[in-house]
This record gives C-alpha cells, sequence and structure tokens, in this order.
C-alpha cells in the first residue's frame, strides 16, 4: 500500500545500520536487526477483516493509535478497514496523528496540565475534530476555558471506570454531574460515554471476559438511560478491546469499538482464547509484527544468544516467542541479549529469527521504525511517528 | 557543567510539549511530564565519588555507556571522574560516542553480523582507538578481513563467561586459542580479556556476590597467567559493575573496572546491600536520576493516576519507587498509567512526583531527553543520544 506511505526515507539522508534498519528492496535476511518488521500481508487482512466485523455489527471503528503510534498504519486503517477516526492516549500522540492527516482524534484519557489542555484546545486549528474524557468536574472549567481562549471547540466524553480500576467516575450520578457541566460549558459539547475495560481484555477465558463486559454494559446502560431522561444523547458510546470487542459489538448500546493489538497480535493477546477456546493468534488474528534478531553468540552448545534484549522489547507481559519454532526457545531476556535454548544446537551465529513480542504497545514504544516485509523483501519504511511522545 | 554540553536545543527548533519536555530556565514543577529527570549535583557526586574510587585501586575506570546512552554525561564522566573511554554493547551506540568526541570505544559484546563489523572496522577512520569481544575462533577471520579492507585496527578482547551465562568462553583452553588467532591476524589487535559478571550484580547480600565474583577472578586469573606464559600480555582486564566494582579492584587482576549504573542509580540496585548490609542508594551512592510524573486523576478516594506507565518506563525488575515519600505507594503499571495507592488521599491532581526507575538502562532508552535540573531550575537539556540504537 505505498499509495499511504508518508515518510520513505531515501538513501542521502539516512544511513541503513546507524539511522534505519533496512532499505527499501532489501531482502529481509539483510534487515539489521533487532528491527520491528511488518507482514504486510497478514497486516492488510487483519486490518480488513476487523473493518468488515465492525461494519457487519454497525459499529464505528475508532482505531487505537497508542498500540502502533504511527500515521502510516492508521492511514491504512482508515484506507482498508473503514475506521472512523484514531484514539490515543496523550495529547502528544494526537498532534502527531493530526499532523499526519488523521481528522477525527479522541485522547481517550484525561487531560488536567495546563500546557496540555492548550495544546489540546488548538488541534481543532489544524482541523481535526478534537475530543478528550473527563472524569473530575473540575476538569471542565479548565478544558473550557483553554477551548474559549483559542475560540475551538473540544468535545468531551465522560469516562466510567468499568472495571479497569484507573481513571473514570464509578457512578452513574457522577457521569450525570460532569455531563451537564460539559452541556453548559462554553467550547466544550458532550459528545458520550468512554466505557473502555481494559484490565478484563487479557483475561484467558472467553467467558470471564463475557462475564466482565457484561458489568461494563450494564453500568454504560444505565447511564445512557440517565443521560437521555434529561436530553442529553450520546454521540458516542466508546469501548471494546481486542478481547472483548464482540460482547460490546452486540450490546445494542456501545456504538465506536477502539480495538488495537488485533492489527499486529501479540504473545499475551495469543493466549487469550475465543468463545471455541482457540487461541486469538490460531484463529482470529494472525501475527504481523515480530521482532527480527539474530544469533550473535553460540559459545555454549545447548544455547544461543540473540541480539534483541530489553532495548527492543518490553517483557511487562512476558516473554517473546519464537514464530515457528518448537525446537528452541526464548527463555531470558536481559538489556541487550537474549538467551535461547537451543537442546539440540541447531542455531547458526547470524541466523536470523522472527520474535512475537509479549506485549506490543510498549515494544513499538522502543523502536524508530517499522520495516514493511512482502515475499522476502523490504516494501517500506515507516517511521513510529509518536515514538517516545509520552507528554 | 554547561562547559560539556553539546546540544542545547533551542526554543527556535524545538517546540515544549511536543518536541522536548522542557525549556532551560523553566522551574522544575513546570516540566512536561513524564520526563527523565537528572539531579545535576547528585549526578556530578556520584560521578566523581566512582572517579576518586579508581584512582585509589589504581583502576582505569571505562564507563558504561550503555546505560545512559547519553555522549553528554559520557563527556562528564570523562572530565569530573576521569573515565579513560566508554564501553557499550552494539556498534551503532559506539558510533555514536565516536561521533560525540569519545577517543576510546569498547563494543564489551560480540559482533557477528557483517555489516555490522564493517561499521565496527571503519571506526578508527574517525579517530577512536576501537575495541570489541570475541567468543568464537570463526569470528577472528570475519573482524581481520573487515580492518584490513579498511586498512584500520580493531583490539580484541576475549570474553570469558564467569557466570552471567551469555556471551563467552568458559575454559582457559578456549581463551588461549582465540587469543593466540587473533595475536596472529592482520588488522587486529590482542588486547586482553573481558570478564563481566552480570548475573551477579543484583544479589542482594554482599558475601553472596563476593562468592560469585571470586570464582570470576580465579578464572581470569588462570586465563591471564596461561596467556603470558605463551607471550601474550593483557593491556585490558575488564569488568566489575556497580554492585562489584570493589572485589574487581582489589583481586590484583583486574585493570579497568565497567561500572555503569553507579551515576544514575535505581531502585533494583537500591535494594542492593553494601558490606555494612547498608542499602546502596542510602550510602554509596545518590539517586540521580529520576522520572518526573504528574497525577492526572484521582476519582477513587484512595487511589492516583500519574501519567508515567510502561512507555515511560521498564519494569522488568520491578515497580518505580515514589522518592522521598512513605505515605503513598506506585502499586501498578499499565501502557500509560501508573496506579498509586494513596490510602490518605493526600495527592492532588496535577501534582508532580519523582519516581526512582525499577531499572535505569532500559527505562533511559524510552525518553528522548535528560532533563537537567539544580536548585529547581531546568540548567540543561541533553539528548538521550544512543536511544534506539540496538542494532
Amino acid at each position: 500500500m505505498s499509495n499511504t506511505t508518508l515518510t520513505q526515507p531515501s538513501s542521502h539522508d539516512y544511513e541503513v545500520g546507524f539511522d534505519i534498519p533496512a532499505a527499501i528492496g532489501m531482502d529481509e535476511k539483510d534487515i539489521q536487526t533487532p528491527a520491528l518488521v511488518l507482514d504486510l500481508d497478514a497486516l492488510e487482512r487483519n486490518i480488513k477483516k476487523m473493518g468488515d466485523i465492525a461494519r457487519t455489527a454497525n459499529m464505528r471503528h475508532r482505531v487505537h493509535g497508542k498500540m502502533h503510534k504511527s500515521v502510516d498504519v492508521a492511514l491504512l486503517q482508515e484506507e482498508l478497514g473503514g475506521s472512523c477516526g484514531v484514539c490515543c492516549q496523550k495529547v502528544s500522540e494526537a498532534e502527531v496523528f493530526v499532523r499526519g492527516g488523521i481528522k477525527d482524534v479522541l485522547v481517550s484519557n484525561q487531560v488536567r496540565d495546563p500546557a496540555k489542555i492548550d495544546r489540546l484546545a488548538r488541534l481543532p486549528l489544524l482541523g481535526a475534530r478534537t475530543l478528550c474524557c473527563v472524569d473530575d468536574i473540575d476538569n471542565v472549567a479548565e478544558l473550557s476555558e483553554a477551548a474559549s481562549r483559542h475560540d475551538t471547540q473540544i468535545e468531551c466524553l465522560v469516562e466510567i471506570d468499568c472495571g479497569a480500576g484507573r481513571c473514570g467516575v464509578t457512578s452513574t450520578a457522577a457521569v450525570l454531574d460532569i455531563a451537564k457541566a460539559i452541556d453548559a460549558a462554553k467550547g466544550l459539547k458532550f459528545a458520550g460515554i468512554q466505557a473502555y475495560q481494559g484490565a478484563m481484555q487479557h483475561l484467558d477465558l472467553y467467558e470471564e471476559r463475557k462475564a466482565k463486559t457484561a458489568i461494563a454494559i450494564d453500568m454504560v446502560r444505565d447511564a445512557v438511560a440517565a443521560l437521555k431522561a434529561i436530553g442529553l444523547e450520546c454521540d458516542i458510546v466508546g469501548g471494546g478491546g481486542t478481547g472483548s470487542y464482540y460482547f460490546e459489538g452486540e450490546s445494542g448500546i456501545y456504538n465506536e469499538l477502539q480495538c488495537g493489538s488485533y492489527a499486529f497480535m501479540d504473545a499475551d493477546y495469543g493466549r487469550v482464547l475465543d468463545a471455541q477456546g482457540q487461541r486469538l493468534d490460531r484463529g482470529e488474528w494472525e501475527n504481523a509484527l515480530f521482532i527480527l534478531t539474530s544469533v550473535m553468540s553460540h559459545a555454549k552448545a545447548d544455547k544461543a544468544i540473540c541480539d534483541a534484549g530489553l532495548k527492543a522489547q518490553s517483557v511487562d507481559s512476558g516473554l517473546p516467542l519464537i514464530f515457528g519454532r518448537d525446537d528452541v526457545e526464548y527463555v531470558k531476556c536481559t538489556d541487550e541479549h537474549g538467551v535461547i535454548a537451543d537442546p539440540q544446537g541447531v542455531l547458526k551465529v547470524n541466523e536470523k529469527l522472527r520474535l512475537v513480542p509479549g506485549h506490543c504497545d510498549p515494544t513499538c514504544n522502543v523502536h524508530d521504525w517499522y520495516v514493511g516485509v512482502r515475499n522476502g523483501k523490504v516494501e517500506t519504511l515507516w517511521p513510529v511517528s509518536a515514538r517516545g511522545r509520552s507528554y
């Protein structure tokens, strides 16, 4: 999908091995490791599939850009998956997506710092519909003041904590109070409800996830009805992730999904089981994201050392899997090394392996480039556009 | 130490909150969070102290640049700590340090990929003494061929695995074979032995670390004697980290320390106990590195949510500590949020906290800037020059 590519580094500007891990047209085996590699065929199939699912369920799909932090991937999700916009977690991420051409961006998070609020209030000046979440009535005046100052509009969702235990209010009464304040505030527009249950997404068992989502759906249904009773309609009732989108899709109350990991997949989501008890990475979604790594030492017969350690991935959700291999296993991760158990001594120095990262989001955040590969060749280099934009 | 600062972003080039987390002269309280903050006074004291220790022990100190990945910090270690050079783990890191002015760089790791070997062999052309490690006799010909091609010299250390279980040979016989091959190879120079015991550094008890180091010292002593017997002198016998440098320093056989974390400290090293049973962060070294974070939600009375999650740190070695506070505790880390137990409800929205990261190395690797602070004011911004340079 080269027509969606914003930034193609030329050899004039970038040096392979110093600035970038690969050059367009290169064989996959020549990519400098460790590097993030995208299987473009698998990525496109995942994106199209989720687009079809959302369309069939009559849901909008606001893709979670905080997962990949890439303008190019977000544009591909718009083109192939029909996504209605992007959500992300930081104002600095929203700025990258808006500057990159995304016209509808939700910061699915609280924005409280005065400087960040000011930046958020200026985003509509770049031509983007701008939304954020609110869980504290004091925040309403702060957002209103900034939007008024810049003569812009910020659309606000009231965030409900439906089980994740992070931000968000926990009662319909609190939702109503904040919604009324938003509705009355200059420069703001009440746009609905944000209710993403992040803590449940990774529960292995389908029935456990269903039970947790049912609690969320009940909370949201109650709040939507109470808002309607005082004349406030919810344009957006948003939530739903890769581990739960079918529940929100069938709820009859949510109207926007916010899936992220489905596009790339990772080892942690791979272990999650679907309704048929099948792993998510064996049926529903394909592994499209890999850390390409090289064996760099094999001084012990039963142990190979590879070049992807903690600076090439996050192991918060477990160690990576070695894709397509059951004869070798990644067993330990230190700063710059991975230890691979190789009981039969089959690996050779400089042999390359594809690792499926334990957790895609923080793994993408340590890399500068996605190397897009098709049929064994490097087809594209996409910057991780919002990498490091945590503020 | 503004005279060591290479890169001071000007407001003309960088936008605070988008490109950079702070501006020079700003109050600490106005830094955009999450951000890496360096207490410059503490950093300078740590650097001077280790310099004094190495000098007193008659050891060279080759500082581990892979920890901070900063040319500015490395130059400060040279200036205030008298370091003899830098070690790092990747060719791409070495390139950054050499381009930044470091004249003596050891890649304390194996270099096997042909493109990486070629880059390594070109580093001396930039005016730097260039060293790497070898643990496989086949690597000798590869390195020699590249150095010959560029008419340069690579100095080689034979790496001994003295307990870390990663790269390195495990017998004196193997050391001798490789050393002889290096000595005979065109373009290479045998420079000594690399024997860093990484796995032991974080053992809490002093006596346990001493026992593990004693094994390493015995292996190294044996190898050095055997090399001497065949006429090969070790210019460098290198190793020793923040948890063990006193053992190597007293060994009479090591002559170069390679400490990294002492300069910044982290929560994991902080728990390590010295000979008196005192935590390393309460006596020997000061916490100089912090993740500055802001409270962004307090919708539940006993729980505050801050803005530093997995994309602002690595939790591989445990959660961060909240510096100077025992009334609140960082209890959970998700992608963009930290959950802080606040049983008495003392924290306010927008209040800033200094977190001591669990593990400094991979935490520094997700940030683009160090914000250097003294007396509550931002004095300097230093780029994390080799951030993301994992290949």
